[in-house]
């Protein structure tokens, strides 16, 4: 099942960027991990912005919010979840 | 070049539906084209909704907006455009 | 899979009486159909609005997503999908 | 008499972890409590945030606010309350 | 108990001035009968606007319901409803 | 004259509770002198807010402002004001 | 009394010219009148917008909406008021 | 040139008082020497609000701008500027 | 003085073709005459919208205010003007 | 390819005046070497607020994000990104 997802990041002015180092390393590890697996399905920067669009593809939307909440990110973005489906003019049978 | 593209459609109530079916069935058309050639890469319903997200790659902005222009429902369309480009997270080169 | 729904209800003040009453007729009908099957778990009405709120319980967004544009108000209703999932501190297994 | 309630946590980021620790177990278990005496009927987590759609019933606009104000949480969340009714559609005669 | 309902109403330009004329008559009948039983508390103009705020005092939800639901201008009306309780700072025991 | 007003009150999380306690205290007891004095017509808690609605009843703008910033807790509350009249379907000839 | 009144205007594309021009002159004539008063203190137009930015000076709120209401370009108007007083910073006793 | 200027004063809540009243001694000053000058036209605040609404006259945009942003307190201001003109139903050459 | 100039379109859509022809090119002249000129100093096409981004540059807002509401599509348009000025990191005297 | 683009800019009032100064000079340096090399085709100050809106000319969506991200003050600005293309009445083959 395919979601889509809207990621922003704002992390606090005032964190020590040794914290902050930290942070994006071990959400970039997780987010490969998860990226290589098939659940993370794609990845997108917004340009200009500390933002991405994503499409997760999991088997129910309780393994979706267990993905993302243990983002190491999670506590400093603001999330938006869509759910999508197959489109009746899409050309494949599911567009993953 | 990546674009990320969310069209709502709104169709007149009073159109008649002979001509909303015309319509939906030329868009069909194009839109499978479109995808065929690569171009229009992505296209997901959004659940409950007349609205999609979709991915589109050109070459160009003036490509992106002759494309969308040219869609038979573009008069009754509400079209956002976002630029996007690879993340530093992504395990791709390009992630289309 | 739970999904909170709600609908806004906005039929054009033209419309004759005469549809507008089939309309509803069979979007009750319709409604009362899904509750009984329990994929329309819930189904509130919103204090001074022509809106609900609704749970809806399915296997998939394909089947939430083919039940909601198979409502015969759907043309006329402004939609908005949220996926829910178990609350860490809910007192049963499942809430639906 | 039902409510829909919509509950958006915020903690400050400077909170030290065993202040939040604290401050989450005595919510659950309050909230437990609630749900138990059949208060708060309902209690879902929204995928992706740190939110929840509630349902409550209750005997007065009075007993909601101060079960409400009585959560642990209560002065770090963005509370909103929807009065609701039966809707005519429904198939039950209260549906809780 | 008490609701504080903010009604803006716009009619259809199309609207023959008589077919106004009749809804406003009967709408204001109405509301009289509803302000001699003090079920409707309260109505005010807000000025340079065709809206009023108002405060209802009810048995419960659904008689709030009924009654807004009753209103000729009910099709032609944005309705939104707060609960409200006694505030703990009032001079008195109940303010209607 | 009167005017509608709604106070949204947001006291900093560092505040110390001696503090925040004295300005409700002192808030409370010049709440009370005007609502005594019927300037401050109306005192109602929104449900599930630190907020509230209220009607004061004064000789001008100016006397309405220098009442507003004279509370307390005004350096901390969000306002807004709306001036209101006589509603023509009203059955008195001044509601307050 | 001073209020800021911001007034945009939106005629019906379908009203026949004859009559919008008949709506405009008599608008024209009691705006001119008003200003002549005294009442209607300020009327600026807002650059690229049939809107304008206007102050009146009466004696109550219920003087300002019955001139706001007897504007014949009422019914087309969305119109938003601010009530305003004299600033602590001002170098006059009133800034009309 | 008249232009219409909404500023929205928040000052930090951990500012100390002293610091505070020195800014604002200042702005005062400020504002009352371009008042007699005449640039800054008109000054009056909204009620309820820390804010004001102002007309300013001046030569042209970059004047404007160099105003604003000399004020002791722009750097805590949220400021919003709209470009006025003549309205066509003025009873004067130039409304200042 | 340079004003950025934002314009969407939106066209009734009952208008006939051939009506919207004439406005179409009847604006496309004017635009131009007026870019020559040199007071419309910039026009682009958002991607995806009936849009335009522009900037004029004109010796008054009145003389701007002129210049926006002789377009044929004015009555069709939502304008928003923003008054802009040198910034002080630009490396030309005046960027236009 | 051309990219409209909206920068604010809102640094933390608790930030040291020398840090701020050197945030801006290089922010400043970095900018005018942007410009002299085509890629920051516009630069013009909003007037009224710490603000900019800029046309960038770039070869791809990267390089833009590329040049956004490298920007000093980056961390406290938010950045809208639009898509333009050559407008079908502007009188030049591109318009930069």
């Amino acid at each position: 099942m395919l979601f889509h997802v809207r990621m922003d990041v704002q992390l606090p002015p005032a964190m020590p960027a040794a914290q902050a180092d930290e942070l994006k390393k071990n959400e970039r590890e997780l987010a490969q991990g998860l990226q290589r697996s098939g659940k993370w399905r794609h990845l997108w920067r917004i340009a200009g912005q500390y933002a991405n669009y994503s499409v997760f593809d999991v088997e129910s939307v309780d393994e979706l919010h267990t993905l993302l909440t243990s983002l190491p990110l999670f506590p400093y973005m603001k999330i938006e979840v869509s759910p999508m489906c197959r489109h009746p003019s899409s050309i494949r049978d599911t567009d993953t």
